[in-house]
């Protein structure tokens, strides 16, 4: 999840009206323009001006690849002052871009604000061509021992084979798979088992094959000329932006469309050229687990692409000691100085060219969520950081991955040597989490297999970006090569999806649809596996799963170091504030509970930092005392939303159905009456379980005919019975009603407010009951405070006559039992008339509860039961939304509604009380919206009540930065 | 129809802090200030300054009613300043309230903004009590020849008996019945005949019997004290103003609920004084006709009550001139006067005191719809006022009205002496129309049967306020009392219904539920009966009708005077502007027309007025070749909604059907291309009637489910076959397909839009027909202008997709075709999305489209379907809404969304084009809304055309009048 941003260019000369800089030298960027140079460029220049052996090179920046996108040709400036950076990196290196005798080598990479691993595409060896090849062989010749020649050599058609097989895969869009079935008949012809043993004249050869493969699929000869390859890479790096795998990985991501990548020309440095050269990537910490090491894979004598696409297996990073010690200890100095620098987890890749290191990139490593809480903490405790940066390095969607459930152990345990759930396989934990699901061996199935309701589990010998549809659609990853760094990992571990990879005992046969385990254990597809991301093992079977450790800590059966209470918003003044989770009421803080372990604790500390800053309350959406006493150990200060319809279900039913039924006013009273004393007890758990916080009742809101049979298939029951000359009376009866009560489109029909209008005494008999609730409950000695809330308004003329009727009852009920009540009337805003009528709604409403759902529904015309199989697919396909509307609120349509409400609310009535209780209350971006609107509360589901607490903090200082931003530049204005 | 105003007091003093005013001698009012004085009060005070004999008193303000009903007490102030009032009345009369020997009485009249006849409450004679009649008796005798004695008795008794009736039931809610039958008991003992039968002695019996039954039903003695009859009826007069009936009036006639009415306390003159007294009302012209000449009813020897009730038969007002010539040829001139003052039709009501003229109200008097567009024109010929004027004096309602159709004379002509249709009775015409319903004789039969379906036509002795719904239910009314003053008649022609009052042959006996006409014929409940309210003529049976003049007059079949080209905006360049109906293209104007008549003159003079003055274009709905030219012959300037949907229909089903069960591409490919010769014929067709002029046709809308049976019919049907073992192939396939496509809430399922991106290659087709008639009609001549529409879109990117789609198309057919070709690409703003983001879809349509069905369902979130049905009617009732919102559009919550993206949608785009294509392009209030708004036209189905002509026309001139209205005052402001 990553947030949404305005686009800044952050380029200085934005501010003047100076013609755009498109070129950046990488001594002339800093970390901080992102927006402009791209991640990767900012960072290498940061690397650079930090005085990091970084290769020479400049930056083309995003306004470059936005204005290309726009006008459909590069910018016509573009070019000149890519000459002239490319003359300075020429005399820099002192060589030229296809020098015949001694090329500059360059590689063009693409690198947008956002990582996105695997979606745009990098030219290596840009600037050989078939003369200076053989200038390239004689460099990488000299000062070689004898015998270096031959490697050399191979070395140079290597790499020649490289440029022509990527330009022409990327650049060109030849099939990449003609150039592999090539190396491939090589190496069979040649009897070779690895592209090692291909020698130069092999290699040679290759080049001339893969001349022919372009000039036949691509229609063109590959280009001799350098400075054109470089162009055409630059200009293929801006076309993969829109490429359609980078656009699905945005959506997925949520990275605006419109941001543009920047491109890197970088000189080339050489892990392969011999085996005092190699190529590897690192990390300042185990991005699985945060704790400080030497992590990392090696790869001797390769080139970097060879690393990140798992092709070959890598050696831990800590081999590279003995390797190259000389270079290890540099290479421990450089990210010892960068996780200071960056105060935060980094991961690099560095090539070495004969025993010189070279930084090829860094940037703030991906992490997992356990990993992201644990590392904040510790940086904290390394003084690093505050406190509040800690909160900012984690989020909602970390949080609610740690509450995922986990593999119940007991389940694993062998019994008597035999494993009810036999591990077939011990992989490297790549994202952790606990899935189960189908076997599928490739993404179509996988795709096909999620959307008919099946949870699967992809299987591949490794993934690459045409495998990013069955990665969404699967349950989890597990592949059979590549490291905590290959393709599978890294984008599982931005999805959240649990991943194993490398799991080398397994054979996976795609095509044959199975995998084969030690053992002989054969998996095919459709069969069940159960993979563990935190662990790397694979089991076959369904394994069960238990609660996570957070989720234990949360419920408050986990013992912390300490106790201290949440200090969050809108606790009522006659109770001591909410207790935190470990002192939960319902939970008994016994010695014997286990002791939270580190990442237990960094997630206690963070949440209760967030409890601390946060402005927006949190409450739950809960229809029953347990749900409700539950979301209170979560944290939750009060029930945002009780929905009444479902305590009309189970055995009720048949109430309901004698108060549709009913023949005049006498029987319809009497249903009413039947209901009221179990709704009295529903109301009164509730209470208990939130006493002293406020409970919101919502009145009865869907459709009567909700309560009867369909329509249809009562239809059908009735034709056939009659058919049979069987006719049943009540059937018949309830049919009469289903027609009567029918509706074309029930969302938009005689529900809600207009319920309670239509049938005379259904509200007065609920308000009724939550008034005799409160009272008992007062009498007990709890203090309840009731929110009634009107669902369904339109019109203020409808709550005020709902209200008075209210009143009526309450203020019966004040005067038979005696008791102040404390009794609020409000109502949903939930149809975009009430937005646009708040003002006028709130003079007869106490509190507005935004129905984000409903005005989802609506503000769209859009009935989530229909759209969502019908065409939100195409629709996240096509672009059209990147994420759900129903997901994340939509800030432009539903979003403008609610800030005018809240706005036009609040003018009319100032101490208006403003919540939602859509299901957006607990999404994390929408949490943030719900903050910058000004809300009082969000109310989510029990279990999201945690992640909405953590996005309230965040929000909160969100808010906070920005108003000391402003604040600075204000002052540096006065100031200047 | 009145159009709603705002609540300005206009009371002076609201300027300055001083406290409000709340009561008003006659002399210091005037006719302008309706707002606070009501509608009887300003004319009552108008009439008094232009010298006319008014008897003196004061008024209460409607600022004290509105003050009285928000706080359920009169404002504190009140009763000192009718304190003072009162005591200045006393000394100009020289008289006192309840002064014994010589009592001031007065009467105490409601009096509203608008004229609400019926609904508000009178009372006659307060200051009356046991002892003070005796004085009145004697002042009443005082001067008059010997024996006048007992009729002053007589009168004295009848005024106390008069008072303590009315006050019993208006004031004291005592049964009215009650005091009729005590009546009908006393003539019954006496053996009299009427009322006046009854003497002096008989009176003070029954004024006894009176107080009996008031302290028997209201629990409390008849009030002696005078102040506290006057300010217990001033009171009833406020409370009155929220009685149910004057609710449900006001809802009907679209008169706000809060405005407030206004009390009139009047000094008593008497017209039952004898026979040289008398009561009466006049018109200065024919309200039904717009004749100049003397109209009205004269009653000797009676009080005006009884001339409004209908109770006992007048006789025409020219026979006054034969009863008191002197007091005729005052009222004449006192007509006259009135009529030049107030430049219109006036209706008065006046009594004679012993041969004194006393003028007790005017009013502009209300009017059919032929006499309005009669009167105004007139009315410009005389001078009075000018075209502008006239225009304001007319509405589309009205013109509404006289669209309707008329009975056929032919089929009323009898044949040899044989009618096919027996006139039954002849009564007066009193509102007219041409109606045909079964016969019921209550409301409540009215209303119910109305509501299954059946038009009724009421039929009753008389009318009276609890008639009211029934009258609204009805297609007409027939009564066989009362005149054209009647209730019956009054409210009638306020409804625009049908009526036939006072056709006396008819024996209307409503507890047997039938009437016996002449010759013994006996109408039962439920026999047809045909009511002509232009002739007062009343049918047996179903009467065939025929067109109005004015509908020949819009088809071109009438000939004018004058020809004059409509000059209305919008007319394209290329044409020569659209022309006047008698030039239609489809028209020939053979000389054997009828020359129009005085009524097709005024309608002809004022729509030529209004197409001059108006801004708006109108267009019309149309999807049919017939209809489009139908429209233009109405007046249409272009199409502004073709719904392709309507095209898809009859034999076309099946070509449907197929491209919904299409498997695969081929087959859907093939089902769109059997569709498009279609289509494209369809829109030659529209493109031929509209030469020249915009046609905007929407890319199909509905679900595709629509297009198969309904799903539990056909669930019904397959299962009764599969239970005879005889399973049909082709049901069970469909059913498939229905549960495909089965949608919960199809109405915000997969349609509009979202299905041209989601079934491929429909739109396109669509696209394609439409640029494939365009060029055919340019090839044969014509200026196609098409306006391609898309519907459903609720953000841009929708809009971008389907536009790029669509150019592709439209250059492909103007490569094939070598035409150029005039297409513009627009949306329907008709979810509240597309209207939250107006500004952004703006960068994507040409033009935009308000579908404001749509938008009032969504932003209401109303299914028409359902709702209409479900509640309705009881949201009307309980004041809710005072009028559907899909009738008149709703300002608060769809008009703030229409004007919010028209602003945003012109920001982005200054040329935007801005329509409405919902049905309230037609309703006249919505018509001036959208001119407020901006847009550029207003379409509507093409009977509502010259409907939408005129009102655009009115409200043109409403904007201008009040900027001048706003100039002037600037003015003021600067000059002082």
């Amino acid at each position: 999840m990553l947030d949404s941003h305005p686009i800044t260019s952050g380029n200085p000369k934005d501010q003047t009206n100076t013609p755009l800089k498109f070129v950046y030298d990488f001594s002339e960027g800093n970390k901080d323009l992102k927006d402009l140079l791209g991640g990767k460029g900012a960072n290498l220049a940061e690397m650079t001006n930090l005085g990091l052996p970084v290769p020479p090179g400049f930056t083309i920046t995003t306004e470059a690849c936005r204005a290309y996108l726009a006008d459909g040709a590069e910018p016509p400036s573009l070019r000149d002052e890519v000459s002239a950076h490319l003359a300075t990196l020429e005399a820099t290196m002192g060589r030229r871009l296809g020098q015949e005798d001694d090329p500059l080598l360059v590689s063009v990479r693409s690198g947008a604000k956002f990582s996105m691993p695997g979606m745009m595409d990098t030219v290596l060896n840009i600037g050989l061509g078939d003369r200076s090849v053989r200038g390239l062989a004689r460099r990488a010749a000299a000062g070689q021992p004898a015998g270096g020649e031959a490697a050399a050599e191979r070395f140079a058609w290597d790499s020649y084979r490289r440029l022509i097989q990527m330009f022409g895969r990327t650049v060109l869009g030849v099939d990449g798979e003609l150039f592999e079935d090539a190396i491939d008949d090589a190496k069979l012809a040649k009897g070779a088992a690895d592209d090692l043993d291909l020698d130069a004249e092999d290699l040679r050869a290759l080049v001339e094959v893969f001349k022919e493969i372009v000039r036949r699929e691509a229609g063109r000869e590959f280009p001799q000329d350098p400075r054109e390859q470089m162009d055409l890479a630059i200009r293929a790096v801006f076309d993969s932006w829109n490429g359609d795998r980078a656009r699905l990985y945005r959506r997925q991501e949520r990275i605006p469309g419109d941001l543009g990548t920047a491109v890197n020309v970088c000189s080339m440095v050489f892990g392969n050229l011999g085996p005092d050269s190699g190529t590897g990537v690192a990390f300042t910490r185990d991005p699985a687990s945060g704790h400080q090491g030497v992590y990392g894979d090696y790869l001797a004598n390769a080139q970097g692409e060879d690393v990140v696409a798992g092709i070959r297996n890598t050696v831990p990073l800590a081999e590279l000691e003995h390797i190259d010690p000389a270079s290890y200890d540099q290479l421990l100095s450089i990210m010892e100085t960068l996780e200071n620098h960056y105060r935060d987890l980094c991961d690099i890749e560095f090539t070495i060219e004969r025993g010189k290191l070279w930084m090829l990139q860094t940037r703030v490593g991906k992490r997992t969520a356990g990993a992201a809480f644990r590392i904040a903490t510790q940086l904290v405790d390394q003084g690093l950081i505050d406190m509040d940066e800690a909160l900012t390095r984690v989020n909602g969607a970390q949080l609610a991955q740690l509450m995922f459930p986990r593999f119940d152990l007991a389940a694993l345990a062998e019994h008597g040597g035999e494993a009810k759930h036999p591990r077939i396989a011990w992989g490297i934990a790549a994202s952790p989490g606990a899935a189960v699901g189908k076997a599928v061996f490739d993404s179509y199935t996988a795709v096909k297999w999620s959307r008919s309701g099946e949870k699967v589990i992809l299987i591949r010998r490794e993934t690459n970006p045409d495998d990013l549809d069955g990665m969404i659609a699967a349950e989890g990853i597990l592949t059979s090569r590549g490291g905590k760094t290959s393709h599978a990992a890294v984008v599982a571990r931005g999805m959240g999806k649990t991943c194993v990879c490398g799991a080398e005992e397994l054979e996976v046969d795609t095509k044959r649809r199975r995998f084969t385990a030690p053992g002989g254990i054969v998996v095919e597809e459709g069969d069940l596996v159960s993979i563990d991301g935190s662990t790397g093992k694979v089991y076959l079977g369904r394994v069960p799963v238990v609660a996570s450790p957070v989720v234990e800590y949360f419920e408050g059966r986990i013992r912390l170091p300490e106790q201290t209470p949440v200090a969050g918003p809108e606790a009522g003044p006659a109770t001591a504030g909410v207790t935190g989770p470990t002192t939960g009421s319902a939970v008994d803080p016994g010695a014997d509970q286990p002791v939270a372990d580190e990442l237990v604790t960094a997630v206690h500390r963070i949440m209760n930092h967030a409890d601390a800053v946060r402005r927006l309350a949190v409450r739950a959406n809960a229809d029953t005392a347990e749900d409700a006493a539950r979301a209170r150990r979560f944290g939750a200060q009060g029930i945002g939303l009780c929905r009444t319809e479902h305590m009309f279900l189970g055995e009720r039913r048949e109430l309901v159905e004698q108060l549709i039924l009913a023949d005049g006013d006498e029987e319809r009273a009497a249903a009413l009456e039947a209901l009221r004393p179990l709704q009295r007890e529903d109301f009164r758990g509730l209470f208990r379980a939130m006493d002293g916080l406020p409970v919101t009742i919502r009145l009865l809101d869907p459709p009567l005919h909700e309560f009867l049979p369909d329509i249809t298939d009562l239809s059908v029951r009735v034709a056939l019975a009659e058919a049979r000359r069987e006719p049943q009376e009540n059937d018949l009866r309830l049919l009469q009603a289903v027609h009567r009560l029918h509706e074309q489109n029930p969302m938009l029909g005689l529900r809600g407010v207009r319920l309670g209008l239509v049938v005379p005494g259904l509200f007065a008999m609920q308000v009724r009951a939550v008034a005799e609730a409160a009272a008992e409950h007062v009498r007990e000695g709890g203090r309840p405070r009731a929110e009634v809330m009107i669902p369904l308004v339109g019109t203020v003329q409808e709550l005020e006559i709902v209200r008075e009727e209210a009143e009526a009852v309450l203020a019966e009920v004040r005067a038979a039992t005696g008791e102040e009540l404390e009794v609020a009337l409000g109502t949903m805003i939930e149809l975009p008339r009430a937005a646009l009528t708040a003002g006028q709604i709130a003079e007869a409403a106490d509190f507005f509860s935004f129905g984000t759902n409903d005005l989802t529904q609506t503000v769209w015309g859009f009935s989530r039961d229909d759209v969502e199989a019908s065409f939100f697919t195409a629709y996240l396909e096509k672009g059209i939304f990147g994420v759900s509307p129903f997901e994340t609120i939509d800030r432009d349509g539903v979003g403008a509604l609610v800030r005018r409400a809240a706005r036009d609310g609040r003018a009319t009535r100032p101490d208006l009380k403003l919540g939602v209780c859509g299901e957006h209350g607990g999404d994390p971006d929408s949490v943030h919206f719900f903050h910058e609107a000004g809300l009082d509360y969000v109310s989510c589901s029990p279990f999201r009540v945690p992640v909405a607490r953590l996005e309230a903090g965040r929000a909160a200082l969100a808010e906070r930065r920005a108003a000391a931003a402003v604040g600075l530049a204000a002052e540096r204005v006065t100031t200047a």
